[in-house]
Formats: C-alpha cells, structure tokens, sequence
C-alpha cells in the first residue's frame, strides 16, 4: 500500500544506515535529492566517489589523510614533537584540538570507544602498534601521553585501563584537565564539573 | 591549520548542503564514510546512481514513480476516484496519508510551501495544470478538492489562497480535520488544537 519507489527506498535505507540519521531524517532527505536536489545528489556522489582511493590512515596516527606516502601532514611535520603524543578517539575531536592551535605533539586516533565500553580488537592492535613505535623510535619511553578521552563514565574507565597499560611507555600520562567550560556559569555547572574545576584550579 | 583532507572536506560540504543536515552532523558523517564505512559509502554511492534515470514525476499529481509511462501507481489504479483530488506539500505528507489506507481518491504534491509563505511559480503551475485537468477530464468540477496542507500559519494562508482560487473548479474543498491527535492528552494539547476539536466535535 505504502507507494514508495523501488530506488527511492535503496536510498533511504542507505541514509538510514548511518549513523544519527533516523528512518524520518533519511526518508525527507531521500525524496529531497530524488525530487528536488538533482544537483546535490549530483555533489553527494561525486563526492563518494572521489573519496575512493583518495583516501588512507595514516601508518602512524591512523589519522587519515590524502597523501601519497604514508604519514599525515601532522606526522610528517618535523617541528612537532614526536614524543608527545595524545590518544584521541574521534578524527572530529583531532580537528577540533587542532583548531584550538595550543597542542605541539602528535596524536593516536583510537576510533570511538563503543558504548559497551570495550575495545575492539583493531583499536587494541593501534594501542599496541603505538607501544611498539614507542619502543623503536623513543627508546621504549615517550615524554608524554595525553588521554585525551571525553569525561563521560565510558571514557573514564577506558582512561584508567589505558593508563595501566601504558604507564611502562611514558614518562608521564595525562588526561584533558576538566573544569567549567570558558563562559559556562558556576550556577548552572553539575557537581562533577564543580568538583573538576576545583581539583584544577590554578 | 585544521588539517582535513581536501576530498572530506568536499563530502563534508556536500553533505552540509542538504536540509536538516548541520555542519557537524555533516563532519561526523564525512569521516564516518570515509574511515570507517566503506561499505555504506558503497551502498549510498550506488543508491544515488540508481535514483538518476529511474525516477520520474508523475504527469498527473507529480509523485516520483519509476514506471515507463507517465503515471504513478496511485493515478493508474483504476479503483481511486479520479474526482477526488488531496493536495499535499511533501511526498513524505503522500506516504504517511496512504499509509492510513483510509483515503482514495487522487493527489497532487504541491512541494512544501516556502518559508516565505509565497508559493514559487513552478508550484503555481502545478495548480494550473490541476485547473486544466480538471476542466478537460472532469467537466470543469471535481466532486472534492482535500487542502492536504499542515495547519501551520503559512499553511493556513495557502490553505486560504488556494480555497480562494480553486473554487470555481470543486463542488467542495475542505481541510483535513484538526483536534486531539490519538493518545494525546487534553491536559497538554495547546489552545489552538482544543478550539480545533470543539469547532470538529462529532
């Protein structure tokens, strides 16, 4: 009874696949390139395409990037410091720390820590490919290792178990001090920020 | 300083420039597609290949169909009443109607009315070519005309407008019903939807 196109479908459930799109989102936007946006389908096809083959992780950071050898620009930046290097787990968290230009290291992108809280097997085998970069090209010891783990109760317990792991391998391990965002108001802040921003006050 | 790679930058902008889609959702999604899913860049690449060429909008009402002739499913099946015309914005307002199965007649998609309030000239030619169809295949009267449109302020405007102008070519043209949506509580329905029920009481 529900009249809706062959192909149309296809591509609502190619939208709904994703993640953060529901089944209403991915069907209004279906309808909208099928009817309306020739042009952005156009675009948003292009676009996939072109990221075929264009694109690779990193063989240091897993941070991807479009160059023809096998380092990002990051990595491949000699006046950052390569025995720094911070944990990230998303590439949008890396840009963003980017953008705030007050980091001079280097990073490991993780990939997001699933909500069952364990590491799959592939961001095991980053963590242990770091360990073994640390020992070829650090002497076995980073400077340091930054966690730089969003303050959610996942990321806190995957924080303290990457800490012991890579206590060994650093000198020091950090984590991103917590405390009241710039412009956030001390009424409104919950207690665990409170208690953060007291624990770092400077 | 921001080092994203050139061809997630494209998608990012690709996606961005959809409707409902913000720039964030729109990063999150590029590096989703691009790292870790290849296999759903893959499906969403060959959906939006397979929307060009096989879809088409109907002659009659202007739903996208896939048929070879000109005419969607609805306007060929020759147990709906041909005299009976919905007219709905949005094909997703078409699918969510048929999905009640209480409705048979014919519709014609309007598109979804702009934020202006003013209809554009292609959407006014819709109504025109309705006034034809009307006057060469129904005599000059259709039995009904349904104002299929959301009781939103820019929809009641249009709503009024079309009545205005449609009704020399309808024995009647009325609104979809407006009161309590099923399971919605008295307590928490707004002024305007109570005074709907009271005025559609049966």
């Amino acid at each position: 009874m529900a009249k809706i196109p062959h192909s149309i479908q296809v591509l609502i459930d190619a939208l709904a696949d994703l993640p953060s799109l529901g089944p209403r989102q991915a069907s209004r936007l279906a309808f909208y390139l099928a009817e309306n946006g020739y042009q952005k389908a156009e675009n948003l096809l292009l676009a996939l395409q072109s990221l075929q083959g264009n694109i690779r992780a990193c063989a240091n950071c897993y941070f991807i990037h479009e160059n023809t050898d096998g380092l990002c620009d990051i990595c491949r930046d000699k006046s950052r410091k390569q025995n720094i290097i911070m944990i990230v787990e998303k590439e949008t968290d890396l840009i963003s720390l980017e953008q705030a230009k007050n980091y001079n290291g280097i990073y490991l992108v993780l990939g997001q820590i699933p909500k069952t809280g364990a590491l799959k097997d592939w961001q095991k085998n980053r963590i242990e490919s770091l360990k073994r970069k640390i020992e070829k090209e650090l002497n076995g010891k980073a400077e340091e290792i930054i966690l730089g783990i969003s303050p959610t109760s996942i990321g806190d317990w995957n924080a303290s178990l990457l800490k012991h792991e890579l206590e060994n391998y650093s000198k020091k391990i950090t984590r991103l001090g917590r405390g009241l965002p710039t412009g956030g108001e001390i009424e409104f802040a919950d207690d665990q920020t409170l208690s953060g921003a007291l624990e770092g006050r400077s």
